[in-house]
């Protein structure tokens, strides 16, 4: 019979895994922190419990097979205490740590030789400015530990700013990180399927749009030459093996002024990124993740047309997408994607992929469709 | 908000429907009538209800905006006294009828004008054996109404064999029809998703290659010429607008060895011939019979690929193809469904679909997957 997976989280990423893994006969079961979360909605087999209770997690795991992760915020040592018990997660606990710790991220990706912005553990407002002197302002902090979508990350352009993100920090908790701000010239992501064993698959590199730290629009081909297409999907396959991944890790990459790639970021699980394989692969990402933490043959990750192009709905001015799901249908080539969240401003509530001949052609598709389920678009995410 | 959509029936055509639901924010409710059946595995609302029983439809219609329907088997008086309470039936009862009434159906495309198989109503010996004096033996004996997959149809070559059938109809209580035996060349089928206001898309048509009554293969594009494959649509469109059908009307059509088309079986709602839209159609027949009974705009049906394939997977020697998946999905290119039902010989138990350049390499990796699986193949089928 084919294995009892379990995922851990209901946020729209689980949604997708529970959409892909249905057509394999796999029916994941939902560990939800609330019944209202996104994939919490659909999901025919649903646990509500806590991710930070280590017996809510046990009981869950304890009526699966595999456990595999919709987040990044099961404390690590939650996760080493399951595998201890024998219970199988995928990634697992080491794995999973360098989407969770940014601190021992950086340190194991500088000892494999990855490239990465130079960076550095700072605790006072004299570390950064040691820092400063080294690398130049502005300077980025991140909190090691809980950020994303741009939370848990500041640009600080000198002394005064730089205190009050350590005061902000000391009041929450975070230790923090600081990092030279990169003159970039584009932002990437590869992402890499891989089996426990060590079969693995690149997919095309993705190019990213993000503002204020927010992904807003993937498009593949990257435009970047097949050297850096081939060392970007180089540099995934061989993290995905270092690490020992399973399922899927995205990379997201820098490439430089400079014309360097340097490893920015990790996730161990399917990324917004990749949403855009879903029509633009053979094998989505969801799927490939889903077959992959089940040890089954990975799917092919080849372009499924020339160019494809997602755009994320975020909360705008508009309440309800849902409202206006005729306006985007009717834009010809548009695949919609809704995750059922309650409307938020620039909450992600969808996203719109276009496929086409030409990725000027697919973006401008998936921008209408968005634009018509009322997302907020920036004039940086339209320049 | 999307209006909420319920489902009557828990099939493998609910459960895909489901599938293709949920991107767009549609979680579709489902009435099963028990709660192992393939959709109600995966769907996050399911009420168990007899789909024989009014006031079972009447309760689970009325917690719904729209209601369409998995399969033909609910009463047609069951739907029109629903229709006349107010609920929404998508399709209607009077579209609806044309798939569940033979002889309804017979006599109204004759009146339209729509080319049929030469026919007549049968109730006794005499009846059947006047029409195999006007058409010849064999003759191929129809129950009006509940036969699918070859179940209630007998192909009779004299009077013996008529004796028999005329019995078993009796001690069912089932009125027949009789049908000329017809030369075929092919087999075809054509789609058409259709929403109440009259918008309407033809899928590109579809050959599918039939044993014992049940389809085993279907194959995009037909190999039939560029004229047909007009004509072929053009019946679909011009049924789909008399009948006035919402969301997917399949019609099933006879290509005579005199090259003429003919009207053979009608479907109202996804097909099995139209699985392969999935992967190989920009929009699949189970999102635009979810759009179309939603009244949502429709998405293009054109090809994805320049072939598709897909093979089904009969319960074979082997009692789960969910064991066998891993070899299944060792070939690559093949899209895998398993369905969650259990093993019995010759059940539908899932499809493999594969697109490609051509279409004989397509069918090559979509009958090499499900032959992984274990699905029973027959010397017919690999013919």
């Amino acid at each position: 019979m084919t294995p009892r997976l379990g995922i851990v989280g209901a946020g729209q990423l689980a949604r997708m895994m529970y959409e892909a893994s249905l057509p394999l006969g796999v029916v994941p079961r939902i560990l939800a922190a609330a019944p209202g979360e996104s994939a919490a909605l659909v999901a025919a087999g649903v646990t509500v419990g806590s991710p930070d209770s280590l017996d809510e997690l046990s009981a869950f795991a304890g009526a699966c097979d595999v456990v595999t992760f919709d987040h990044e915020l099961v404390d690590p040592a939650h996760l080493e205490a399951l595998e201890r018990d024998g219970h199988v997660l995928r990634p697992g606990a080491a794995a999973k740590r360098f989407g969770q710790d940014k601190a021992h991220q950086r340190r194991a990706l500088g000892e494999m030789g990855m490239p990465v912005p130079p960076w550095g553990p700072v605790a006072t407002a004299g570390d950064v400015g040691g820092f400063a002197d080294r690398h130049g302002w502005p300077v980025v902090l991140k909190a090691a530990r809980g950020g994303y979508d741009g939370r848990g990350v500041w640009v600080v352009d000198g002394p005064a700013a730089t205190g009050q993100v350590l005061a902000e920090a000391a009041r929450r908790g975070l230790s923090l990180i600081a990092e030279a701000h990169m003159d970039l010239e584009r932002e990437l992501a590869v992402l890499v399927a891989r089996r426990p064993a060590g079969d693995a698959v690149a997919y095309p590199v993705i190019e990213t749009v993000q503002v204020d730290g927010i992904l807003r629009e993937a498009l593949v081909p990257a435009a970047i030459s097949p050297a850096l297409e081939h060392a970007a999907r180089t540099i995934g396959l061989e993290l995905a093996a270092t690490i020992g991944s399973t399922g899927v890790l995205a990379v997201e990459l820098f490439l430089t002024g400079d014309g360097d790639l340097l490893v920015n970021e990790l996730a161990l699980r399917p990324h917004n990124s990749g949403h855009l394989s879903i029509e633009g692969c053979l094998t989505s990402q969801f799927e490939n993740h889903v077959r992959g933490v089940l040890d089954l043959p990975l799917g092919s990750p080849a372009p499924a047309a020339p160019a494809a192009a997602c755009v994320n709905v975020l909360g705008g001015d508009v309440e309800s997408p849902e409202s206006r799901l005729p306006r985007a249908l009717a834009v010809e080539g548009a695949a919609v994607h809704l995750y059922g969240k309650p409307w938020r401003p620039r909450r992600k509530l969808g996203h719109v992929t276009a496929v086409g001949a030409e990725r000027s052609e697919a973006r401008e598709r998936a921008r209408q469709a968005a634009a018509a389920l009322g997302a907020a678009v920036t004039a940086e995410a339209m320049a």
